[in-house]
């Protein structure tokens, strides 16, 4: 948490000022009319996971519309992301739309963004200035350090703002490589107190993604550098969610929630971890307080690693021991160990 | 790549002493006699992935016999993994097998270490200490400091090999926690200049065992510390083998296969980038050479990190097109993508 960063609102999230990190995603697909029920049970089960904002693209008036009306039905924060074309930010303005993301420079006539800032600022609602590696303006393409031209496109955007008195920005700088997103985030930190988007774009899929990712936001977030991140994996909401909010735990040494300890199964291993982690990690990672939870499958390592922990399952062949913090609670066969399992969790 | 280490070989492979860091996976399932040509596939799709050394559970008689044979048909290292039982180590040590690792304090009466030490250096066989948080000596179980203890135990179980006058040892501590994997490496090496092999233990599914191993080896690596690693996930080996490169090429700034950016999909795309970047995952992945390749779905960022590419594909709705460094190479529909893509990722 950057402690020095101005704080600013975005729904019922603060953002910056040493406030908690919280956690964004993108949604991946258009919103449909009839897709509203859906949506927010999707909502719901991304906030169960840990997102704190999430945002949607808003590639046009009818998008811009749609999100507004799903704004309007849930209290998690929503952002909408705009292009382009002013008159769909003014139309989110309409609606309780917690942020907008839109760079002043790609509005066209300066008379555009006037009449965005001035009623955002009349909102209350703050926007997002996000610069990436991809779409550079032409003369800063040319710059060798890249770093360093996302560092000056994001200057080049905030002074619009700043010419118009609004100060309610965020600012992300965002590389598809790690270094650039280091560098940049670093080199705007040192230089201006303004709360920071983190992430590397386009990180790509899962695992090189999540690894990427890791790297570059945990080197920032320990550090300091950054008040809110996204994970852009070509993957699940979900996904970017549950990365998100692990690098958070490790970046602060604070957990909000379970921490999981699961094997990686091997030649002696007759119960399934796997398949036994993947049934029950929803359900793991949605609750909401501090415990460790362990799913292990082994004779050599399991009862150790289950002993330690608030909820320990560990496996050999069809023999399934259950631990609550140390003591064994069950003692039971492989068919048996989801629902005793089961009944452990819903303890916690 | 820590300079000072010993050097160690394992099978074709040198670890320590500044050779390139090797990356390994561990098979999930026992060895079958009728299924040495589908574990052959297995390891060559491994292998080029980047998989250097590929270890196996030994939990008996049989499944060493097994594992011995099917190291005389591949050139890639492979290490038994043995416990409890000295007769498995000197069984595998009749075979072309590249490693062992085993925990001479739980091999039972010292005569049976003196056979094995005495028979692995017969042979040229390195034998890996490995030391994990969930299989302390009781004793040290109790100290406050699990870094200290991860610490002492290896260094018990390498006094044993010591008084054997046997040198060809790597040593790993990992405990599934980051910071005890980070203090107990770093500790160590301070001390020691034997080869480490670096982890962190039972990191979870997939998402959460990514981030957190990407935080601790990319910690220890990034700094000289670690000489050969494994990503242990709760997920295939195929997913350790691509987080563990990531991390060295992260690590070490060399990238030995290729780099992909890719896009994470939003509201705006119309082009399925998540499904053809999973499509090309382990074609792009298998290339040997240091490529980079973006698969983009989007105006805004697409044709930018498209552009900056060896091979770049940029889609939106239905108009897909095709870049080869910088320049466009196919303009064309979404039903041909595949198909012109692959023709030039096979130029590559």
């Amino acid at each position: 948490m950057a402690k020095h960063s101005r704080v600013v609102k975005v729904g019922r999230v603060l953002v910056g000022g040493g406030h908690p990190l919280s956690v964004q995603t993108m949604w991946k697909e258009p919103l449909r009319a009839d897709g509203f029920d859906e949506a927010l049970r999707i909502i719901e089960r991304l906030e169960a996971l840990g997102c704190g904002i999430l945002r949607f693209a808003a590639p046009d008036i009818e998008a811009a519309e749609l999100l507004g009306r799903l704004a309007g039905m849930t209290g998690m924060p929503l952002v909408a992301d705009i292009h382009f074309d002013w008159r769909i930010a003014l139309r989110c303005l309409d609606y309780p739309i917690a942020k907008i993301r839109v760079n002043p420079g790609n509005l066209g006539a300066p008379w555009k963004l006037d009449e965005v800032a001035a009623k955002a600022a009349d909102k209350g609602v703050p926007i997002r200035i996000g610069v990436n590696s991809g779409s550079l303006p032409r003369d800063l393409e040319r710059l060798p350090d890249r770093a360093e031209a996302l560092v000056i496109a994001a200057e080049r955007e905030l002074e619009a703002l700043d010419a118009r008195g609004f100060v309610a920005v965020i600012v992300s700088m965002k590389a598809s490589n790690v270094t650039d997103t280091l560098r940049a985030n670093e080199l705007f930190a040192s230089k201006h107190d303004i709360a920071l988007h983190v992430g590397v774009t386009e990180a790509g899929p899962l695992v090189q993604g999540c690894v990427r990712s890791a790297v570059a936001l945990h080197g920032l977030l320990s550090r300091g550098i950054g008040d809110t991140l996204r994970v852009s994996l070509s993957d699940s909401m979900e996904n970017e969610v549950l990365a998100g909010r692990e690098i958070v735990a490790l970046a602060t040494g604070e957990r909000s929630g379970a921490d999981l300890v699961s094997c990686p199964r091997c030649g002696r291993a007759g119960f399934d971890t796997h398949a036994f982690t993947a049934r029950w990690r929803d359900a793991i990672y949605a609750i909401q307080k501090q415990v460790s939870i362990a799913v292990m499958g082994c004779v050599v390592n399991g009862p150790g690693e289950a002993k330690h922990a608030d909820l320990g399952i560990s496996g050999a062949g069809d023999k399934v021991i259950i631990f609550r913090k140390g003591q064994i609670v069950h003692n039971c066969d492989a068919a048996s160990a989801d629902t005793l399992f089961g009944e452990e969790l819903a303890r916690l």
